[in-house]
């Protein structure tokens, strides 16, 4: 099982403008980031990969792992350490016959058995989610809450991440709750110092 | 060099929804098209993936390949014959190491320079254009015309697919101009009977 770091930050120019996928890259490693996800739905093909490149030589400064949402071709032409990949995304069976071994993929999951099927098709770990009400993802679907949470990090048998509507003021508790770590979006990306953000986090889950 | 055909048909249900891209493929395949591309900017991967796998079964009964636009990860999933790449789009070097030696790469390309960039990186045919004004693509650019599509022709060594504003009523002026062969979208999607406008459009060019 490759190691699957605990804070995933996912970079956003949606909900903010202030900041491009680089800079956030660049503050989220600084803050102590264990893995940068970039998830971007809609744009050239061309940009996103020289964004991805741009974030990838970030991150591998530091031996954070770049992580592309979905885009498997995006993850490819970057050569990005991982793909994290929904249900409505590539399939992580064809994923995992394209990208190299060493490479992670993380599969969102909203039941065991969504989880069950993403880990025998090769995924290293699980997002599950929301755990809480969030506006970042329109389709993010029903609410989890912290039990369900619990249930099912007892039940997969890999890594959770758990994700959605997650901040400064429920980390803590669902590190509590049997998550292996912890996604968030705009918990970094929309606070006033996004390097701050990231660290506080990080200290809250390691120390819950 | 592999064989390329002349009527490339795209297939699109932003400028009409009577019929889904798998029905166009079939119309198309029924009406003699020579290649089948399938182009779609916005979706689901999961989804893309599924509507190019029903059009390559289409198109492979009749030995029609099937060539995705840009998404160069959902013509590997899909196992299409070939992408089309823009140049926003995958880069062609990428693109050619990722497929296999027998799948087609065709790169758009607004001058001979691109061109022969392309062919170097690894495509195996050229799109050029916009030949005629177009209201199918709203990044199209610059209005080309005949004549500069007769020199782009002159000047690049691979087959040469003309595009943009091209149909019944100009089709042959195009084959006359040197092209190889043409890609049409609202001439075969958007007319009463695609089937029967595909038909029409492969006897005017052959009859050029």
């Amino acid at each position: 099982m490759k190691r699957i770091g605990a804070l995933h930050v996912l970079t956003d120019t949606v909900l903010q403008s202030r900041h491009t996928h680089a800079e956030l890259a660049r503050m989220a490693v600084a803050g102590g980031a264990d893995a940068v996800q970039y998830r971007q739905k809609n744009g050239h093909t061309r940009e996103m990969i020289e964004t991805a490149r741009a974030m990838r030589d970030i991150c591998a400064g530091s031996g954070v792992p770049l992580i592309v949402n979905d885009r498997v071709d995006v993850a490819l032409a970057a050569e990005a350490d991982g793909v994290h990949l929904g249900q409505d995304d590539f399939p992580v069976a064809l994923a995992r016959n394209l990208l190299a071994a060493g490479r992670i993929i993380g599969v969102s999951a909203g039941n065991p058995d969504e989880a069950r099927q993403g880990i025998a098709d090769g995924a290293d770990y699980v997002g599950f989610g929301p755990v809480f009400p969030t506006g970042s993802k329109s389709d993010a679907g029903e609410v989890q809450g912290l039990e369900k949470l619990a249930d099912f990090a007892i039940a997969v048998r890999a890594p959770v991440i758990a994700i959605g509507g997650i901040g400064a003021d429920n980390a803590a508790g669902v590190a509590r709750s049997g998550a292996h770590g912890i996604a968030v979006i705009s918990a970094v990306c929309c606070q006033a110092d996004p390097e701050a953000a990231t660290r506080n986090l990080g200290r809250l889950i390691r120390d819950s």
